[in-house]
């Protein structure tokens, strides 16, 4: 069993190279600008693990973690564009770079590539993970435009919420495991706990993030806190105090979304601490972990070869009471 | 055999029909009305005639055809975004209705659900056609790029203007025919006799496009003639009247193409003519046309199986004399 740092060396061994022809480069060269800009790689591991958990790791994970690298800086490109977002990991994003039709045709072609890879597969698995990796990125979608819906409705509900989270950022990060557990020869009963276990890691990573960016330590969070706060965006923290807050402090919180006072992030804040955001925030964090790990468990393998994933998952989701 | 016509309404019965689920409506209705704009359909009807030309069509021919379609209306939604085109068939564009970021994301989703279809597709099939609509599907976005990159340039060679034109148009009729021919069960000089078929089958085409759109009967042509001289396109003709014509015509050329004189289209169309770019084309289109028939008469079947293509190609390309 190797750990995600092992494998994320092996894996950058593998990715960091040129990914596309030469010409035309006013094309190409934009994604291999993008491709450079690094990231975690947390999806193609997850591919590597999810082979490993059950056999060794086949040539073709490296094609299929390929795949789905290739498809994730896909809807990051294309995500960047429809959120008008100038820097991506500090840098300037591909439309800002090459302007919006370079970067609309560079996102097509990326995911193009993506399916190129994953046509490398060997025959006998290429169809339940082709047909997988459709409907998951059917599912991206899904979930980018429920966000995009979701920004200019004024109530969103918790579970929709949910789902959003869930289309936009889990289903991907459990269907890489899932895919890889395919190629390891995986029964079905596994490979869905497995799915299972991805899906809630990634909403608990989501709460997670929701938490930090309002009440996390700006020095290890590593980005200004309260910004999700200052956008007004609609976050875990936000739909619950939304929901729970009583008349008086519902009144203030929606004073403080529709104005933008100096101390807008102090006094949301405190909002969210009267309505005890804070905490139930850590426990619907921690009843997804637990359920994550529970499935983790209930996979009929032995547990040293879980240790990568769970390794994994903590460093991902800090446990906290 | 079956024709053109026939293939077309079956197809038509089969692909008329919902694609994609109720909800997000804001992603899938507007790909649904699109849809609804029709077209020829000729390139899923490749894809069956391709099929036929060796076989009887195979269940999974139609969902073949119909991934192709789904990919070829991915490629308009993009292109019109690209190219702020207002209207298509008459029609408001997905993005002109429905805004750029919904256009975008309509797109890429339409694109994935290709792939569904594709990924239908009997298992000793779907490797080889995987393979082939991937390569084409990234010649398509190439050629796309290429177009754009010319419209910037100031010259384009004949030769450069040749490789876009297959790129955009060419290799998607030739790889409908050929993936229709690898589900035939086809061997593999029948299939590239077929593809070399549709290559030029297409070029020809796009040469009587440029060729109609200046010199083509108004009445027949269903659409204004000289559209592509007022908006400076580079076509087939400009491009070989620019390489040809002598001093004055050109240095009159490059201020007529500078300006836009009310008589641009008649001071243009003259010295067209008077460089002979109306016989050259002529003969370019027969040349194409020409060679696209001598692959089809090579390819080892029946020449009654042909009947269809032969109809189809000349339905498409008129022989001129």
């Amino acid at each position: 069993m190797q750990s995600f740092e092992l494998l994320s060396q092996k894996f950058a061994f593998h990715f960091d190279k040129a990914h596309f022809p030469e010409a035309p480069s006013t094309l190409y060269q934009p994604n291999e600008y993008f491709l450079k800009l690094g990231g975690k790689r947390v999806r193609p591991v997850l591919c590597l693990m999810g082979n490993e958990l059950f056999d060794d790791i086949r040539e073709d994970a490296w094609e299929l973690a390929t795949a789905v690298e290739l498809f994730h800086n896909f809807t990051l490109i294309h995500d960047d564009i429809m959120d008008k977002a100038p820097l991506r990991r500090g840098m300037q994003t591909v439309h800002t770079k090459y302007g919006e039709n370079t970067a609309l045709l560079a996102g097509d072609v990326m995911l193009v590539k993506a399916y190129e890879y994953l046509s490398r597969i060997d025959g006998d698995f290429l169809k339940p993970i082709l047909h997988l990796f459709n409907q998951t990125a059917r599912e991206v979608c899904e979930g980018q435009q429920w966000d995009m819906d979701y920004e200019k409705q004024e109530t969103v509900h918790l579970d929709e919420y949910l789902r959003m989270i869930e289309l936009k950022t889990s289903v991907l990060l459990a269907a890489s495991l899932k895919m890889g557990a395919i190629l390891g020869g995986s029964g079905e009963r596994n490979q869905n706990l497995l799915y299972e276990f991805g899906r809630k890691l990634g909403i608990a990573f989501q709460v997670q993030d929701d938490y930090l960016d309002a009440f996390g330590d700006p020095e290890k969070f590593g980005k200004q806190v309260g910004g999700d706060i200052l956008a007004n965006k609609k976050t875990f923290l936000l739909i619950h105090a939304l929901e729970t807050a009583n008349a008086g402090q519902l009144e203030e919180l929606k004073q403080l979304i529709a104005g933008n006072p100096p101390d807008k992030v102090e006094q949301v804040l405190r909002i969210f601490k009267d309505c005890k955001v804070d905490e139930w925030a850590i426990e619907l964090k921690n009843k997804y972990l637990d359920e994550a790990f529970q499935h983790l468990d209930d996979i009929a393998v032995l547990s040293k070869r879980k240790q990568p994933l769970t390794d994994l998952a903590r460093f991902l989701v800090q446990r906290e009471h």
